[in-house]
């Protein structure tokens, strides 16, 4: 069974309950659920991290490999469009990892266009509400059986 | 059954011939198949549209609604870049429609990083190899189930 | 009588369809009525065309002094922001042509604010809605009996 | 009868003796002459005003409104590229404004290309050479007559 | 007891009439009896002033010194973004100098997001709604009381 | 009573160390007295708070409406310039808060005249030394008192 | 004997018509006859294709492989400056392909300096008037020449 | 015996109050003696106007011709880099004029280096102190006397 | 014996796993091994600081003066191209700062060549691969000695 | 016979020996020989240059007249991008100059995508290896023709 | 009597010969006549240098101070524009130094309306035709002269 | 016993005399004693070279290699801001080459933070006073002595 990192970054634990005409009303841990659900449906094992600070989503990637992870999806939040750090950290680390995002960003503000995450991560899914999680799932299923059976 | 309409933009066609390195082995019919392949295992009904012509790609996009398609999912090539008639023309019909991009566009040249159709959309894959169109069929199954059951 | 050729470019044969809140409610073929309309009465004779297609509106503006037009009256669409092919097709036949928009072009996203085919043109008119359209037929009745009589 | 106020900035008292290639041989006299006319076939009552104080001309906007006026058409010269404040006189009024050019402002130097003051109009017209005001008669013709029926 | 010059820009004489959304419902006249009322509270002498005018606004600036104004507290209004003449003018009389908004200015159009006025006063208050002036009020009395008893 | 949380940024905990051209030479510990004493004239209740990392202030914020907070003033440091995560984290709570600077960030380096934290606060306050936390505590308190009597 | 495709884009069918002081007066159809006069000189056989339609372009580049073609010359009219479609096709194709410009495009306007194209080619020549393609048919014979005995 | 216009913009009243280390201790009277007496040293009719407002040192350009002014030396202060109206205005008139600067506005701020009004000027004198007019003085009697002899 | 704080930002704890094409295959703790030796070699008494936290790396240089620290050797990773707030911390505190890269900055991607950073520090140290710790030690003892001799 | 200069900008002379995956190996010796050979089959006269010092390169040219040259190839190297004295060199003579790349300089660095050179020259010829001079002399032949039937 | 260096730069011993329409009709050689003339009558010792070389003209200022000179006119030519080299020179020896250009660089193209070579200046003298260089004569002297009185 | 050329650029004979509070006051002499003397204790023989010229630069460059240098330390002085000339003259050689700077480039003016010389250098040292050839001097020697035991 795969095993999946799931890392939402800042203001994400605030689902549901910040700017909902953009984020939507499902909260945070909803959203886990739906996630877990769908994820045991594709038999995949997920493991969800939160956090607000810029240093821990680094160190969590950094463990990622010794706690043998196949793959990570990450929502970095505002980190997207100027954390160079989380950018690098992915590519440190040597897995597939997919950058998902619950409004379309391609269509927001200026600043908000711009990942410079994008760039280490293998593909990015963006705009489909919470459903992006349920997207990148399939998505890094595909991936790694495709790894697998290669 | 949900009726999807594929549209490939300019050079998609060269698939599998055109610089292999960037977007694979796979031709553009083996791609159809693929797609067929999974959209029929999802229950969606697709029509696949390829033309290198900015035009006839708008004149498909219009015809939709009246062809009772569900939704919309597009490769707009290197149109992706430049093509605000086509952003407009998805704008003026009211499907939903997902951007899919084989290689990662935000991972290459400057002028590939930035979509004038995402705006128009609902979302945007990018990156997945071939695969990114069959996590599109995926995600559209997910948009229409939602708009069905809501 | 003199001869007006009115193009219409990319998504303008949906008016009335489209985007309703910024382009009104008036259908494409209720608007060819209300020019023809305006048009006799000035003594003018009109011709349209409309194409989503950059090449044909090319080849259309190419063909039009072999059909002894006096001038032409442009909406050019999307084109309007990238097509420096119209405007050297407009610079290389020598017909005055005005260009009009249906909104605002210079109150709406940073993209639409530079038109690339202003330079090629007498001059331009743009947000009075569809009546930019009949003030346009008043501008190049100014301009061709100008030339008549000078 | 409709009565249209008809603002001149700086420098178009020197009409007809100022850089005539650019703005042609006809005096600001002899332009107001012509638009009276044309005005009072149109059914317009017009009142000039003419100014090189970028103050006196916001005072004057915000007069229009006291003095029964139905809309404005105004040529804000060099103000058009950077008066802010012209902007937001004619948006603190809330008459229909028209802003017109002689020359093609989009085919001269680059600073004469971006109108600040057009996103507070409903429309620009600009090319004609003193026609301008005529189409800017007729428009605002249009203009009016549609609110009073509506 | 400390003079203040309260000087206002362009449009803020239409306060209360003006795009209220942005600007709130009460009057020029009734803003200044509320300052009025809240200076005589605090101790301060205030003198009003407002202009369309930048030149009148630097010919006041200009007079403070000698009519003994102990401050400056200016709303330049739309010449916030484009007077560097006032600027000047600030920094060429020595009296210390609030900038207010009415309006977040950071948080609107990008070319109201830039004060050229800024860098020539000692503090900018901004986006209190017309409580910017009583803050500034506050702000003045801090800054002169400082002075003093230095 | 008001409850007011005062954030601090990186590096003001150094405030009388650091820089003191520029930011003053009354400690952190002095202005946290300064402000109380203030505070408690005005009748508001403060908590202080102040972290150089990003994540604490993040979820400080965060923390916030369920310590009953009615309000913020925050100095955000350095983030100022490119912390979007808090000026998400602002909006995501829903609380009237107030930027201020010590100095005036609009007449220093470029990099530090824009404020990405600025859109999401009610407005700023800038470059009246220490004294900017008095001017915000009155500034507040206008803001708590409106929204009380309203 | 060497195949060789020459492509004209958009306007150059109207050559010795259109703005003579910049392309000359000779006409599209004597632009042939010298041109098959020199190849068959330089033992080339020459194919010509002109449209004013960018997808019809890349078509034509598609097929040229088929078609046995050994390079092709291009003059990509004003489509140089934004087709990235164009670009795609002749990298997606690997024949040798030559940029030409009857002008001198680095000369002109801003826009024109630019070539979106030429990184697809393997050099460009222009400004040498039609003689720029008797140059280019040396500059093919050449490049084929040199892959014939390498 | 020539006669020269010489006007002063914003700012330029405070001679010798206004910020000294950059702008000198010579009062704006002084500086005037000091220009009369070279003048008529150099046989040149000076006649003097300084202004705050943008629109009377348009007024009084436009009333130079009539004037019998030959020609025109004008120190713009602030307006150097924004005025269009100013540009425009003596371009409108066809006197010989030379910008005069008492900094070296290339040395200063990033806005300070740009002039918008050189363009319409014969030339520009930037960076010797009030020895500006002096040497414009110089140069004013060089070009009348090359017009004269000519 | 100088006592100097070597600080590493995010990421080059997986040193030597990490992009090895870039930054080598030696380790981190290697690489600690390989400073300490040449250190005391030189005389000098290193500490070592890693962290991928922005706020950690800012309070460890906080407290660098009350740890006798005389000098700082910082790699603040991809820190160095937006935290401004380490910048501060630099400046903030008075030690003797030197910045190094493992690899040549100015010849990598645009973002990595801006150093927002070296503007606090004493010099810059980039391209030698791990020697840039040596010779940074070099670097301090030169900075050290001479302020200590004079 | 027609006499052409052929001027090599810096670090020509190190052809072969210098970055020879982008320049080739032929040594710039070999190059000399080439050229001479194809020039004599062409009834040209040629005569080389080569200099690293920009000085020299704009004397060269401004003797070029007087020793009767017809016409000028050069290859600017890297003071293609900067070097505007060669430009207003170029000028200044009055023969026509071709300007010559080996590499396609439009498909390399950023930098080196601009001529600022390519303005004074009748054309320019890029990316066709040392081959781009024996194609120069073809395109100096046939302009040196045209002038001398012309 | 004061010893004045004029240094001319690149393509300057062309003038005359040199497009006329900016440059005029007189040559180097009379101009150095000119020049001559009018030093003497102004008592100015004047030193003639023109080359084309960068490194000759940074040479020639670095001697000015052992030749005992007073002052520096210097026209950089095209080296105005980017030689920071030249500015730097001028910046190292002390002598006051006045800029001057034969047409008015700030009405040409972009490029030239740059100069960074001004800021190390005095002040700078352009557009006045060759009687440039007389002014500067003026104006050294009044520099000179003040400077001695001082 | 290991070779190195030290390369300084324009105005670096003026060491010591040139603007001393950024360049200090040791002369040129002086500094190549100081140099000679510390390679001398590291075994290193050095050459040294200084020119205001970037063709001899270019040419020394070019020289070294058969000169049977073993390294490269250069002071490119304002040609590091825009000599791409040099640029390709150090990856011409493949000599491993140092880039020092005595002031900390990236702390000055926007103009002198970027080095167009140092991609094709091995590495950069700037900020360190005169003894950023000292720092050098131990970074050639790691270097070489990494390439002799490698």
């Amino acid at each position: 069974m795969k095993k999946v990192l799931i890392i939402n970054g800042p203001n994400l634990n605030l689902l549901g309950i910040r700017e909902k005409n953009i984020y939507g009303t499902i909260s945070y841990n909803e959203l886990l659920k739906i996630i877990s659900k769908k994820a045991s449906e594709l038999g995949l094992d997920v493991v969800f991290f939160q956090s607000n600070h810029e240093g821990e989503i680094i160190d969590r990637i950094h463990r990622a490999p010794e706690e043998n992870m196949d793959g990570i999806i990450i929502n970095p939040g505002a980190y997207t469009h100027y954390s160079y750090a989380i950018h690098d950290a992915i590519k440190a680390v040597s897995l597939p990892t997919i950058e998902v995002h619950i409004s379309n960003i391609h269509a927001r503000e200026e600043f908000r266009q711009k990942s410079v995450i994008a760039p280490a991560c293998i593909g990015q899914i963006s705009g489909f509400g919470i459903k992006s999680y349920i997207i990148a799932l399939y998505a890094i299923k595909e991936i790694l059986n495709l790894e697998t059976t290669e």
